[in-house]
């Protein structure tokens, strides 16, 4: 039962976060973000692996269905946020239109969450600020599992970054990516495909370069309670490990989240969010003419060899939503399995939920 | 000639700037900074060869002396600064001090700046936020000299940013990188001092991997009026393209400066600051400690293969500017030469003046 629709993934998604325990509201907003995860490639944000450990995390405690969205502190430009670890998506949804709100305002909006779950796929927070006519950036730490630069023991988070950015008559520039060499997610979507790794992703538990998912993670496996053996290495070298750091720290301490170890739970995430009104610096229609500018120079220039075409960061994912909108989103079969499983102790009949 | 003491070179330099036009006070702001960089180790932003480019940019009025400061749109939280075309260093100080004044009053300030001439090292203004226990980021784009991934013609600028973070005990953390492989200057540096390039640096003019510094230039060489053959390639490949592609835009369409080809002085920088008040979100002591110990974590785990010791971002140039400012700082000795023509084309002796 490998392929699905949207719709049939989003219904079984939301029945078995209700029947976990999530609110419909809750159900509704966390399973919008998976699945749009699943629909723009990026399975390793989407229902399949994050759906089950959610639902662990209902099951012992971590995840508080129902919390309060609560401002901690609050001025015209800035707020803290906690989150008083309900789900992550809800919390960050919000926060993003307390920020979008603020720069509305003010022309900027920062806000720091703490208590805070897993808030699954930053590019589409990001893209919320943009749909607003504004930049958004947000980032995020969470339990360590990347080795610095020079070393070899898991100290940083994968410390993900998302900018976008609102274009005129182009799409619009979503950057996202981990500061690590890939997204701890992607090591377990290979995992669970059977997939090796690039070399240089991973060190193993001896702290030596890897190709095989297996090492990163200590035994049994696969991994139900995420613990790691080996190490993520950083992107780039000493930059990803540089801005992964200013990560840790903008999500970490900056939050009271805290850092590396101080975070305990593979649930977690600290997140900063900053949103910038545009017209508050330039017009707005002069500012998306520019971009637009930019974005055809560099589509329109030559190509590298091996390369068929220049992408601007976004453009796969909005294409890979577009194709799997009609196509459907394939679920690999032990994620399937694990599915039925989780539908099953439920009570729900997973092959009946997507007739 | 090669070796000076950080004050021989500041003399230097200053009685230089003067005698092209500078005002006493732009001088000895832009000497200070340039000296700065040279005693950091970051000879590519030090007073060679930015010097002669600052004097070339007086001669043919790129740079204008004695401009004004203009803010141009103000609010409590953010500005955007008019610099006139006067010296980069001495608007970007300015912006950077008025935007720490905005993080004191409200939590944060966000800054942009045009009509602004080569601001220098980065680090230096994030310094600034740090030094006053806030957040300081800062980044600009410039000329285009770097291919997108996937291309091979020079549409992005090197797209720098630096991320200055106060620490308690321990020394601050300062980020300070460019999104190409290398900043232009770097390989004007190897350029110079005759050394080859790592491959994947650069590729030449017709976007063949070079380790030629001289490949990313068009003759005649070494380079006054800096143009272009080849391009640099971005930092880890799509990320750091994704990163710089932001950079291009906060610099360069959000400041009204313009972005890629609309950037046509080798000496232009469009600027984005933005700080963040520490206290606005956590108890400072809280943030300092936490910091602290994210560091100490960091340095005490095990290190990789062939690494003696793992290092904080700008821990290097912390230690280079202690030993340079002891042992001095060695002038190669075409820079040495071109240093002394410069001063006789204006009746100054620099054997004289270090003297």
């Amino acid at each position: 039962m490998p392929t699905l629709t949207s719709l049939q993934l989003t219904d079984l998604s939301v029945a078995l976060l209700k029947a976990a325990g999530a609110s419909d509201q809750e159900a509704s907003v966390v399973t919008k973000l998976l699945v749009k995860a699943n629909l723009a490639g990026v399975d390793s944000h989407g229902v399949l692996p994050n759906l089950i450990s959610y639902i662990n995390g209902l099951r012992n405690g971590v995840i508080k269905p129902g919390a309060k969205f609560e401002i901690f502190k609050d001025t015209p430009s800035t707020a803290l946020i906690n989150g008083n670890w309900g789900f992550g998506q809800v919390i960050c949804s919000r926060a993003m239109e307390l920020a979008i709100e603020k720069a509305r305002q003010t022309g900027v909006g920062v806000i720091g969450i703490f208590n805070c779950n897993h808030i699954g796929r930053l590019a589409d927070y990001a893209q919320m600020a943009l749909e607003n006519d504004m930049i958004g950036f947000i980032a995020a730490n969470s339990d360590p599992s990347v080795a610095p630069y020079g070393g070899r023991k898991a100290i940083l988070s994968t410390n993900p970054v998302s900018y976008g950015i609102p274009a005129g008559q182009e799409r619009p520039i979503v950057v996202d990516f981990a500061t690590s060499m890939a997204a701890e997610g992607k090591i377990r979507a290979a995992l669970y495909k059977g997939q090796q790794l690039p070399l240089g992703w991973i060190v193993d538990s001896q702290g030596r370069p890897s190709t095989n998912p297996a090492d990163l993670y200590a035994p049994p496996l696969p991994p139900e309670q995420i613990k790691l053996a080996g190490a993520l290495l950083p992107a780039g070298g000493h930059k990803g490990y540089g801005l992964g750091l200013v990560v840790e720290v903008l999500g970490g301490a900056l939050t009271g989240t805290g850092c590396s170890e101080e975070v305990t739970s593979g649930l977690t995430n600290g997140v900063l969010i900053l949103v910038l009104k545009i017209e508050q610096f330039v017009p707005l229609e002069r500012f998306k003419e520019t971009v637009d500018k930019l974005i055809r120079t560099i589509k329109g220039s030559p190509r590298a060899e091996s390369f068929s075409e220049i992408l601007i960061p976004g453009e796969p994912e909005f294409r890979e939503e577009e194709r799997r909108s009609k196509s459907g989103i394939w679920i690999p079969e032990t994620a399937w399995a694990n599915l039925v499983e989780a539908c099953r102790q439920y009570g729900l009949d997973a092959e009946n939920l997507i007739r």
